[in-house]
């Protein structure tokens, strides 16, 4: 055996005892959320007929660490510590002098990082009283995180799942349904929104947004679930880094580079807010790259200020980068990162030059999906794939360069229910969907006026 | 967090070192296969046109440990050692005195326990200088597990898959696809056998079988590979059982009852036959429960006598329990465990009633499988779903005598290609198909004549 193992485990009680929030440690100070009406920071309230009060405390925390609950612990432990590997096989298939690890989150039972949040929010809901969650799923990593994640907690679940998914991954569905969950086709006819959009047909994620809002507004005894974007998800996702720390300790290595793909930001921040805070305190000199689509580019080719979280306005408005909320991104396989925001927390690092941004093509994510697939054993989801594309991309800039880096990326999930992709992939049918800057610019022309200019 | 901890996990220099080879400790001493032509023990040049010398080896070795080659170690690394895990909040749902421990190999990349034998193979062909492998696969497990496997040793492999699967289960096929595997659907116009079996066109694992053996045998650089029953196949997956030995030693319990499902054997195999060698040396007084389905009651229902491997009678005789080489299983959702035959080592130790033998009905079984997937949150395989309502009925059995017992199953792999049959269980759609008395009545009265009665 090598003298560095393969895969790198800690013990179950090496899970992390508290989460990180960056909130109070950006740098010149993070922007507040404004109420789209007033132009006036949004305060708890405008989140309490949503949210339970323990995830509001959360969202605006000024503690630099959170206690886990121990009964958010007991659940994690379910299939945290998650495994780190040394990418040896795959070193050995691109032929780089660098050393690759990776850390890998499809073990959980949903098989995606999404349900370090889901457990962490649907205990904050057991405990204020709530008994039923709403919330929507595109692809279905969420509402398939958030199904299993309610079971364990005793509560209710109803995911709107936008139409075109729900006819195009039955087995997704199938998967909440066996955890428990009721989960509907969106536009449903059981909400205001939905009646009134019944003619799109295939449905939208803006439009199941809509209609797991307005749900979980009039129910006293029901709340609803955001899978991404928002601080208090980003600061759950935070145990995968701070892992990777003791991780990458154990074998005497420090990342040159922390690699992720970027869709809404909570799978970035959950690898990289943990090391970002480690760079400062022990003076590292570790860089961060966000990885998108270039189908749907907001990092690289959106602008920052003020905009919607959702596509019809229903949000408050929050600091980040944006491509408009009206801006519709082209059918790629990767549906977890087709979102035309990203979370504030993470375009703050991006605006301060903190954290790199790079677009990839999806010809190229999926070639670098397959090498690793055939290298490493495991199949990537289309959304992870970005993160091992960008790695690879690193891995040739260092090899050029006469480098030995230490890279360190998130394989976020498995594709097992992404198989359907692959197929058209290695048909030869994949296009690389070219980003509409023209589009774009109509979005962002619609963006809302009187809020503070970030630029 | 409690003082037990919820999953055991090994570090990766504790994945055994050795397998366990139960052949020569089987009471009695073990039987031979016979040629059907002559009736004499088939030796190893009967095996030569199929096997490399390696596999053949193992399948007759005397010895009572192998040594595993380091490349196969570091290839069982990319996901070994696998979690055990304390089934606590199963333990809660179900409301037991007993404390359950379930192993769980759907961790692989191929979602099962089936590349520990695919690794061991594809080295040992790779070794012999083979450059191709030839295999059938039914419901898609075995051919997932030698694609990904070959492909980590740089063999081609040609999959045939059962029609009917073909056309059913898509996603499977793309698996393999991804992995580098050619796959077929069967029966194909590629093979004697298989232009011979063309009206068939929903093919059966027998006719599969034979366009790869037939392929195998005709070419000097392929060879043939089988996913269970034979001793060698047996004999690589002792590595799950080693492993809980260990993981039960960190927490000093040591189990009253090993649970697993049975189709060829191998499964049960792996987790039951060194914790029986354990039960020798430190005179334990462990039982051990093989798991069959109602539809294919093999060790329940069958004979113990001389009969083919395959449906087509192309292989030697084995020494084995049997249905009838011509015994056609109901459709059940767990394929992998509709095979008339069963493992001769596993068949032996039932013979001498050092094993006993249960079978369980489709919808109880999925009735468990729920359960176990809302409390523990993995989705199972129907095949590993028979050993948790086999557990769950030892569980009920010690409640109502007063016992605590400590229960230690394998849950062989995870559920994420089977979820159409969770629907229509959800659904209420699924039946419990019945056995039929008359048709292995049938199907054992075309047994081989002259063989030595076993019974």
């Amino acid at each position: 055996m090598p003298d560095v193992p393969t895969k790198i485990l800690l013990r179950e009680d090496e899970i992390p005892t508290h989460w990180i929030n960056l909130l109070p440690e950006i740098p010149g100070g993070a922007l507040p959320p404004l109420h789209p009406g007033t132009m006036q920071p949004a305060g708890p309230d405008d989140l309490a007929a949503l949210f339970p009060p323990q995830v509001i405390e959360q969202e605006a925390s000024a503690e630099h660490e959170i206690a886990i609950p121990d009964e958010v612990r007991e659940a994690l432990g379910l299939w945290r510590p998650t495994p780190m590997y040394r990418a040896r096989r795959l070193e050995r298939a691109v032929g780089t002098r660098s050393r690759i690890y990776y850390k890998y989150e499809g073990v959980s039972p949903a098989g995606s990082h999404k349900p370090n949040s889901a457990v962490a929010q649907a205990y904050a809901n057991q405990q204020a009283g709530i008994t039923k969650l709403t919330t929507e799923t595109g692809a279905g990593q969420w509402g398939s995180a958030l199904s299993f994640a309610a079971g364990l907690f005793g509560l209710e679940v109803e995911v709107y799942m936008v139409g075109s998914s729900y006819d195009q991954k039955p087995y997704r569905r199938s998967m909440m349904r066996t955890w428990g969950a009721e989960v509907h086709r969106s536009p449903s006819d059981r909400t205001e929104a939905g009646r009134a959009n019944a003619d799109h047909r295939t449905g939208s994620l803006g439009i199941a947004i809509s209609e797991a809002v307005e749900l979980a507004a009039q129910r006293p005894d029901t709340s609803y679930s955001l899978g991404s974007v928002l601080n208090h998800v980003l600061l759950h996702q935070t145990v995968i880094g701070q892992e990777t720390i003791a991780q990458l300790a154990l074998v005497d290595e420090t990342p040159d580079v922390v690699v992720a793909s970027a869709g809404g930001g909570s799978n970035f921040a959950g690898i990289a807010f943990p090391w970002w805070r480690e760079k400062q305190r022990r003076g590292l000199t570790t860089r961060f790259v966000a990885t998108e689509p270039m189908a749907c580019p907001t990092l690289t080719q959106g602008v920052y200020g003020y905009d919607f979280g959702d596509a019809s306005g229903l949000t408050p408005l929050l600091p980040m980068h944006t491509l408009g909320h009206g801006f519709v991104p082209p059918p790629v396989h990767a549906g977890g990162l087709r979102y035309h925001g990203m979370a504030p927390l993470l375009s703050a690092l991006v605006a301060k030059g903190e954290v790199e941004a790079r677009a990839v093509a999806q010809n190229e994510t999926f070639e670098a999906a397959l090498t690793f697939a055939r290298a490493e054993g495991i199949i990537p989801a289309p959304e992870s794939a970005h993160a091992i594309r960008s790695a690879l991309i690193e891995a040739e800039a260092a090899d050029a360069a006469g480098e030995e880096r230490v890279i360190l990326f998130l394989l976020s999930g498995h594709g097992h229910f992404d198989l359907a992709a692959y197929d058209e992939y290695l048909a030869g049918n994949l296009e690389n969907p070219g980003f509409s800057a023209e589009e774009r610019d109509r979005a962002l022309a619609e963006l809302p006026q009187g809020a503070p200019s970030l630029a």
